[in-house]
């Protein structure tokens, strides 16, 4: 039912819509591998499962999970929650994951991106991701969705946005790194964006706040709230590991225009007083690979990892000073949405959050 | 999305339909395991793709398949058929999937039967089969339907054939073997039987003709060909390993009435001329449990292992010089159907046949 189509979704009228149009359904992937996530990946389970719930008020979420994680998973999930076995290798759907793309006729269909666990063997995360890089296809298939694939061009669901009018927002730290797509110019970059997500501008960020990471994903920095309007990272806080890199982004966003020549008003959104911070010892496996968490470390923590699902948003929170201004913000930006909190340090720890760790599929 | 329903499908007024009724999808399971299927299992998967495209031209194929294996059946599968990723013990989704049930509004439920590979430790055939036992759920869970769990109470979907009005056959052998409930009399599995399938007549036919693996589902016995009539296996050669259970099948069924107090009309289809044996040296992974197949076994194949799927009957063929006549006989009985054969021989080489690999989920 995934039939692999051979052209490009611009050339076929298919567009990615903007985060805040209707949507069917919510995909996650189960927590679990040790070597990531601490104490066997139990704490993180129950904030997905959290996180799951909280998503399920607003559409339809479906939680895919290892064979020998199934069992597990269908007894902490409510039955409203729909629990699909598939194997992965770690849990990042929103990059692993398909970009859906849909037309005015009912059409949907799906983007499946070369996957490489951030940078491949050049700064990749972990080593080997071939289970993640048939997440999409597997989602397709399910769904009897067809796709495109970009066998020669890898990119994840986390590094891009759009206003669904024809704007894409990215950086520069993650599109233009030498582990993705060094074969190609930022031009060529620009052109497959266009073909494949419908869109005629790219609004270009400098840095995300995580380089060594997801090589600075967009999802951590900025957002579109609406067509003609986003949401930044900010803080007054000159001593904040994160000051430089908000500044940058909220003047670039400030100058930007977008494909349809607005300028955009720029919402700023609160960075947490206080960088969440490893505390105290971590169970991790430690194998080849693992990317040590030692006590104090600075965790890459946001709020605008956040989720929209129709009548929904699902805010991360961390249990800083700051939490409720991060929602009161939130609720500012979208009057007719309930705004959510989760407690989502557990998911901080195994290096995202909110928006990392699900995908939207599109209402048609 | 896969409740469990804590009462059963005849008080909630759901039924059983028979498998001449509409159709929306068929499953199977892709074959592998070594120590079952000959040569890797390389051989069935082709016999699998065979019966999977013949069932696609007439209802939706869902073939699923472990992670292992993924790759490589979606692409030995054309592209309308669904690959879906699931583990399992072995390829027999007829007996450990889900036996759907619907109602007159539209509404579709799943009957989980607690599976335990043909008679658990007592003389079942593989060990463990704790995947098996999850496939019903895992289907229910994916396709958003909620199901019905018989925790004390062991069935295969190959061991019933109803008629959609009330009436089920099965055979004694199976349903009153050691290995399934032994704990439950003749009349308690009667009442499952009602309970679940919404029926109110057991038609019992004394025997199988396979007691050492399935202990004899009705299967490969007869089936209804439409309420009021049955088609029942026949050879007019005494020689034939399986001329009593023949014989015997066919007086019962001459003699049955059913929950409407219909005589059936019995209509007779033939065996192979010669019955089907292993030929040569077969290269099986010898395990403990294993069942040696060797040169000159006679395999288990009659043609009434076939599947009716909406306007079309999948039909097994041997290579035998009576193939003909048992396509002849079924298009006797389906006048308006398209009768199509499909050589099986590898597929009985593991131990069953197209009606034992598959599952039909009714259309609502």
């Amino acid at each position: 039912m995934s039939k692999r189509i051979d052209s490009t979704p611009k050339a076929d009228g298919f567009r990615m819509p903007g985060e805040f149009e209707p949507q069917q359904q919510i995909f996650m992937i189960w927590p679990e591998r040790p070597d990531n996530w601490r104490d066997g990946g139990k704490p993180a389970q129950k904030a997905f499962v959290d996180v799951a719930k909280a998503i399920s008020e607003f559409a339809e979420m479906t939680m895919l999970v290892s064979a020998s994680q199934y069992q597990v998973a269908r007894k902490m999930l409510p039955p409203q929650i729909r629990v699909i076995e598939m194997s992965s290798n770690d849990s990042w759907v929103r990059d692993c994951g398909p970009t859906f793309v849909i037309n005015d006729k009912g059409g949907i269909r799906g983007v499946d991106w070369k996957f490489n666990a951030w940078g491949g063997l050049f700064d990749g995360l972990y080593f080997p991701w071939d289970q993640d890089d048939l997440i999409a296809r597997k989602i397709c298939d399910m769904e009897r969705i067809d796709t495109y694939r970009t066998e020669d061009f890898v990119l994840e669901g986390g590094s891009i946005h759009v206003d669904g009018e024809g704007t894409v927002m990215t950086t520069e730290m993650c599109l233009l790194s030498p582990g993705r797509n060094p074969h190609m110019s930022r031009e060529q970059i620009e052109n497959m964006l266009k073909d494949h997500l419908n869109i005629e501008k790219v609004i270009w960020v400098k840095d995300g706040i995580d380089p060594e990471e997801t090589n600075g994903h967009i999802d951590d920095v900025a957002c579109f709230v609406r067509p003609g309007e986003v949401a930044c990272i900010w803080t007054d806080n000159k001593e904040d590991p994160f000051y430089e890199t908000c500044m940058e982004a909220y003047e670039t966003l400030k100058e930007a225009t977008d494909a349809k020549g607005r300028k955009l008003k720029v919402h700023k959104l609160t960075m947490p007083e206080v960088p969440v911070t490893i505390k105290g010892d971590f169970a991790i496996d430690e194998v080849e690979g693992t990317i040590p968490r030692e006590d104090g470390d600075i965790c890459i923590a946001s709020y605008m990892n956040f989720l929209i699902v129709n009548d929904g948003v699902i805010v991360p929170q961390y249990g800083d000073r700051l939490d409720g201004l991060a929602l009161e913000q939130i609720r500012d930006m979208f009057p007719d949405k309930k705004v959510v909190g989760v407690n989502t340090r557990e998911i901080v720890y195994g290096g995202g959050n909110i928006h990392c760790i699900t995908q939207q599929q599109p209402k048609v």
